[in-house]
């Protein structure tokens, strides 16, 4: 019999614990349906309660305690206290978003992924009704490069001040999501084939490939790196002449997702450059409210991975019971997707879940309901 | 009587040549039809040409030569070569453009100003038709941050490689920069108030402001400087109470840049972050076709200042006479108006090539018409 998946569910702040709470009830319906080998625990941490209570947001063995689950599953952080408060909203933004880098870095969560599909349904943005067939994955570097915390402040608070921040990038942490960059697009270039859908990118030799990756960079600016992921990237790229290949700088890239975001199949970036790319992704695959986050680490089973939704806490709706949970109903999905990659009832269970959302989504598009509301039309679905 | 305005004219490469000559056939009217006191001289570099007779692309005097003009004019720089020749591509792109990085700090050009609207006739990429009001300026810093330079390769090439790459931040770039924002957004508001137009804005403390400073940072993961730059902003913001202040991290300006670029007014960012948002925001106006781009120092009457379109050279259509020129005719109107700051003529010639080039945009759109054709339309209006 298979060995029992744990999943370390921490709800946090705001709207987190809301929508979170509809996650556990469509996991309870799937673990019953399909007698999944299917555990959670719940943890008051990392939270601004806890916080307030113990001076920190999490105990200190916090990342020990995570260690033994095969997934986490997060809801939101950041709670700014009173919303007329704007001084203590600042300060504790960064405060209570701690966890999160430190879980990435903790369990070196190396992979950010985030898929951007413009489901029926979910809100357009964009004019040009191309928008519909936005079906990129971005792709990003999730453990070093822009977000190493080096840095400081010299003469700080006097009119001399100097601040420094440093970027750091290896080779070796350049190679491995390159390649997971190259390898996912495969792998999209073949489930697509299974669902009888293709899609062509032309190569700068004129051939036709069915996947396609990006490499983001600001090179002509950002040198130093940026000479480093490209080498890197036309290396790997060898060895994958059956996807084509592209470069945009990030400037450009903006410009582009706005432009003819269809035309992206995986994007790779940077973790700065991928955080700002992700985030317009989201938004144009119908926004926050539908967004999934995934940070993976595909090379180390010892230690979880993490979902969370791309939204975050929404003080301003909290506790008011009508957060959309959409994004977290995703999340939760690809977090069974990501644990079943052994495990195909697992897995299945995970395409379920998603398809219940979907199919609730393209029925009911973003027509106003409670959490509630929500979560119990996708559970009818699962249970029917 | 005044003194000669001198401008120097660089077209640069690809279609820069082809719209700079309508430019400059647009200054010719002008300068007969008001009797401007204005002067331009065209340099045959920075360019690939150049480039590849001198084995440079300008002379290593050309600072010394631009710093006898009151402004420069640029067309777009960078010439990939043969097109099917890849690596050639790569390489050359980071040293044409060079020159352009030279000159902003060279002369210290410390703003990069991209105004945003979205004029009628303009290509209009979002849904939403609140995109009509958009009305934004983005104030890049323009001469430290992320564009320092600093940083290099560690055991290149190896498999141990380690990249890095510095950011430098002063608490006296900042500060100006802020100001500068500030003083823009009440420049903007007066601007308004002069076309009897209004916008609101309401304070955190829920007063309404005729004017809004967003500042951008991203201060939860870069949070060094991104600490300085809040602390500066909300000490020069007490400076302006008649402008209300706002926030954002780049993710979620970029996400709010699509969901609703409407809200926002004047916007200050970093160098790379201010980047990346004009591209972003040029797209919202209308696309490459339409963006000026001003690197400014308002400081310092000595150096000139340089205004270029957004686009690049576009090897592509080059040669073809079928480039469009109404970014470029913009960049012209901007230069004459930052010329004309203290000499009314002057100003007043930019406007009316701004309302010139505006007319044309609102009867003819984005129809397919040659370079000269448009210019030709131009110039007619500016006749009669
Ligand atoms: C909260 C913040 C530190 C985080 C990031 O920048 O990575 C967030 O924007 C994200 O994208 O997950
Ligand atoms: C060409 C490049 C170095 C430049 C920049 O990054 O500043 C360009 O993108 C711009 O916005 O003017």
């Amino acid at each position: 019999m298979a060995q029992t998946t744990r999943i370390a569910v921490t709800p946090g702040d705001g709207i987190g614990p809301e929508v979170v709470a509809e996650s556990i009830r469509c996991l309870e319906v799937l673990k019953d349906k399909h007698k999944l080998a299917l555990d959670w625990t719940q943890f008051p941490w990392p939270s601004h309660a806890w916080h307030q209570e113990h001076g920190e947001s999490w105990p200190a063995d916090a990342l020990v305690q995570l260690q033994a689950y095969d997934a986490i599953l997060l809801g939101a952080l950041g709670d700014p206290g009173p919303l007329h408060d704007k001084d203590r909203y600042l300060l504790s933004d960064s405060v209570s978003l701690g966890p999160l880098l430190e879980m990435r870095k903790g369990f070196d969560q190396w992979v950010c992924e985030r898929p951007a599909r413009l489901l029926p349904g979910a809100r357009q943005y964009l004019k040009d009704d191309r928008a519909k067939d936005i079906d990129m994955l971005v792709i990003r570097e999730n453990s070093e490069g822009e977000y190493v915390s080096q840095g400081g402040r010299l003469r700080q608070g006097t009119p001399d001040e100097v601040a420094t921040q440093m970027e750091v990038f290896t080779r070796r942490a350049t190679e491995r999501i390159i390649r997971y960059g190259f390898d996912q697009a495969r792998k999209r270039a073949s489930d697509r084939l299974k669902e009888a859908r293709t899609r062509s990118f032309r190569t700068f030799e004129g051939h036709i490939c069915e996947s396609q990756v990006c490499l983001i960079t600001k090179r002509n600016a950002l040198r130093y790196w940026g000479d480093m992921y490209t080498e890197v990237f036309e290396e790997i790229a060898r060895e994958y002449p059956d996807v084509a290949t592209h470069h945009e700088l990030v400037d450009a890239a903006c410009m582009k997702f706005v432009q003819s975001p269809w035309a992206f199949d995986v994007v790779v970036a940077s973790n700065l450059q991928g955080d700002i790319l992700t985030d317009l992704a989201a938004v144009l695959s119908g926004g926050m409210g539908v967004a999934p986050s995934c940070n993976l680490n595909p090379s180390n089973t010892d230690v979880p991975s993490m979902f969370e939704p791309t939204h975050g806490s929404a003080p301003d709706i909290a506790g008011q019971g009508i957060a959309d949970p959409t994004a977290m109903l995703f999340t939760t999905a690809r977090m069974l997707e990501w644990l079943g990659r052994k495990d195909p009832v697992l897995a299945h269970a995970g395409q379920e879940l998603f398809h219940a959302v979907a199919a609730d989504l393209a029925e009911k598009g973003t027509q106003r309901r409670s959490t509630r509301e929500i979560g119990d039309a996708v559970r009818q679905r699962l249970i029917t």
